[in-house]
C-alpha cells in the first residue's frame, strides 16, 4: 500500500481557503464565522486531518470528568444505565460526575456551563427538560433517547421501532389475537415515541385493529388503565383483549396488578410484554419484573461514551440504534 | 453571657508549644511531624480555634466535588442512597463524582488519592473493600455502614440493633411464635452486623430459642436456604418456624420465593420482615418488595453530607445512628 502523507493544519487552511490563523483559532475553541467554520470542517473531513490531534487541540484542558445528566437514580433503568456509563468511562481513565436533574432545567444548564468552561470533557444527557436552546454547538454532548429539534446532536437509543414490532409478534406467536398497547408519554419528543409507530406498523402488517391507551403522563394513569379494563369487558365477564404491549416495564407491571385485582389471570387470560428489561433487585440472575423487550444497557452506555470521546463530530453518526431482545419474565405463556 | 475571645493561630501555636509557622504549615496542608500535629490538633480542640476558618484554610483549593464510593448503582438501596447524596450535595453547591467500585480496591484508592491531591473536597464511602490501610488521616471522609478497625473515621448508619429488635417484636405482635433469622455476611466488619446482635437480644428478652442462618455470602446461598427449610419441616409437613427476619429485603424476597415453591404460604404460614425498605421500581408510591425495617435513606444521605462538609473533625461524632421504622409490604399479616 502507498503510504499517505498526514495532513497538517496548513493543508487544512489551504484546502478550506482560509488563513492558517483561522484554522488555529477554531481548533483552539475560539470563535470563527459560521462560513469559515463550515469550510474548515469540510477540509478537515476531506483531508482526514488527524482526528485525535484535532480533538485534543480543541479541548486542550482535559478534566477527565464526564457529566451524566439523568432524571434520577431511583428508577432502575436509569440506575443501571448510570452504573454502566461509570464503568465505560472508568475503562478509559475518565470519571463520572453525576447530575440527577429531576426535570430541573436550571440544574442541567449548570452542567452545560461546566462543559463550556472545560470543567468537564463532555456530557451524556438523558433529560426530560427542554434544554435544547441552551445547548451550545461546541459542547461535546451525546443525547440518550431524547431528541432536540433545534440541535444536531449525536443520539444513541435502542431500536424502539423494531422492539415494538417484536413485542407484538411475540404476543401473536404465544397465541394472542388482540394485543393492545399502553403508553403514558412525556411532552418531549424522543426515540421511545417510535414504540407506538412500531405497534401500529405491526398491527397493519398482521391485519389487526390497533387499540391503545396513549395519553400524557399524569396523576390519573391508574384511573385511565382501570377505565380501559372496564371498557374492554365483554358481557360474559371476559376481556376483549388478550395481549398487552406496555410502553415500559413499569406500566406493564402496574397493569398486571390491576388485572389481577379484577380477577383476571396473567398470563393465562392476558399476556403482557413490557419494554426496558428491568431486573428484580437490579440483579440479572433473579429475572425480570415482567416479560420484556430488553434494552441493551451495557451496549448503550458503551456507545454513548465511545461517541462522546471519539472527538470527531464530523464522523459521528447523528443517530445510533442498538438492537433489543425479548426475554420471558412470567407474564407470557412461553 | 460573657463574650469569648476568638482564638487565633498564634494562640494555637502558643498552646501547642510550637512555632507559628508550624501551625500555618499544617493548616495549609503541608507536612509536619506526627508529634507536632498531635499537639496542634489538641490545641485547636481545646481553644475551639475557629472551626470553619481552620477547615477552609486546610483545604484552600475547593473543587466543589465530593466523591461517593459505592459498590454499584444496580442494587436499589445503593441507587437510592446515591440519588439522595447527589441531592444533599446539590443543595450545598457541590457536585457528585460517582465511583462504582464493585469491590475493586484499586479503584477506590484512586479516589482517595484525588482527595489527598485536593481534586475532591471529600469522600463518602460505602465500601466492601478493605481499604482501611490506604486511608490517610487527613482525608475528609465519612464512612457509611462500614467500620475500619485501624482508622478513627466518622461513621453514619441506621440503628441496626434497634431495627432488628423491632423486626422480632413486630413478628411476635403479628402472632409469630418462632421467628428465625437469615443472614449472609461479607468478610468486612460493619454496622449491619448489629442486626444479628439485635436478633439475639430480642430472643433473650422474649425467652425465644435463637435459630438462624449465619454464613458467609457465596454462590451457595440458595442451597443453604433450601437446606434450612428442609431441616425445619415437621413430620406433618408444616414448618417449625412461622416468622423470618431477613438480614436484607433481598434475602427475604428470595426466601419467600423458595417457601412458595415448596407450597408454603406467605404470610399465612410464614411471615417475613426484611431490612432496608426497598421500593418496587424505586418508587415509594408503589410499595415495598416485602415487609421491612426501612432505613431512612434521605436522612442517612443528608447526615453523611452534613458531617463531611462541617469541616471540623474534632466536633464530629465518631458514630451517628439514625432511627429506622417498620412498614408493611405484604409478607406479614398486618
Amino acid at each position: 500500500m502507498a503510504s499517505k502523507k498526514t495532513a497538517t493544519m496548513k493543508d487544512v487552511a489551504k484546502e478550506a481557503g482560509v488563513a492558517l490563523g483561522t484554522v488555529s483559532k477554531m481548533i483552539n475553541g475560539l470563535p470563527v464565522s459560521e462560513e469559515k467554520r463550515r469550510k474548515i470542517e469540510a477540509a478537515i473531513k476531506s483531508l482526514n486531518y488527524e482526528v485525535n490531534t484535532y480533538a485534543q487541540g480543541l479541548r486542550a484542558q482535559k478534566s477527565n470528568l464526564v457529566a451524566l445528566i439523568i432524571p434520577n437514580t431511583n428508577n432502575p433503568f436509569f440506575s443501571s444505565f448510570t452504573n454502566q456509563v461509570e464503568y465505560a468511562l472508568y475503562k478509559r481513565g475518565k470519571k463520572l460526575l453525576l447530575c440527577c436533574a429531576g426535570g430541573i432545567a436550571q440544574k442541567e444548564i449548570e452542567y452545560l456551563n461546566m462543559a463550556i468552561n472545560n470543567k468537564v470533557d463532555g456530557i451524556i444527557a438523558l433529560t426530560y427538560s427542554d434544554i435544547g436552546n441552551y445547548i451550545s454547538q461546541d459542547i461535546p454532548l451525546v443525547v440518550f433517547d431524547r431528541y432536540f429539534e433545534n440541535r444536531d446532536l449525536p443520539r444513541v437509543a435502542s431500536d424502539n421501532f423494531a422492539g415494538a414490532c417484536l413485542a407484538v409478534e411475540k404476543l401473536l406467536e404465544f397465541g394472542c389475537r388482540h394485543p393492545v398497547y399502553i403508553r403514558f408519554y412525556s411532552f418531549l419528543p424522543g426515540e421511545a415515541d417510535k414504540r407506538k409507530d412500531g405497534y401500529l406498523y405491526a398491527c397493519a402488517k398482521h391485519h389487526l385493529e390497533p387499540d391503545f391507551i396513549d395519553v400524557e403522563n399524569s396523576k390519573n394513569n391508574i384511573a385511565v388503565m382501570k377505565d380501559f379494563i372496564e371498557k374492554h369487558k365483554n358481557k360474559d365477564g371476559t376481556l376483549s383483549f388478550d395481549g398487552v404491549f406496555a410502553h415500559t416495564d413499569y406500566y406493564g407491571y402496574i397493569f398486571q396488578k390491576l388485572l389481577r385485582q379484577e380477577g383476571f389471570r396473567v398470563p393465562e387470560d392476558v399476556q403482557i410484554i413490557g419494554f426496558d428489561g428491568i431486573n428484580i433487585f437490579g440483579n440479572a440472575d433473579d429475572g425480570l419484573f415482567i416479560s420484556s423487550i430488553c434494552q441493551p444497557v451495557d451496549a448503550l452506555a458503551e456507545k454513548c461514551v465511545e461517541i462522546l470521546l471519539s472527538g470527531n463530530s464530523s464522523l459521528t453518526p447523528s443517530l445510533t440504534l442498538l438492537p433489543v431482545q425479548y426475554r420471558g419474565g412470567g407474564t407470557t405463556l412461553e
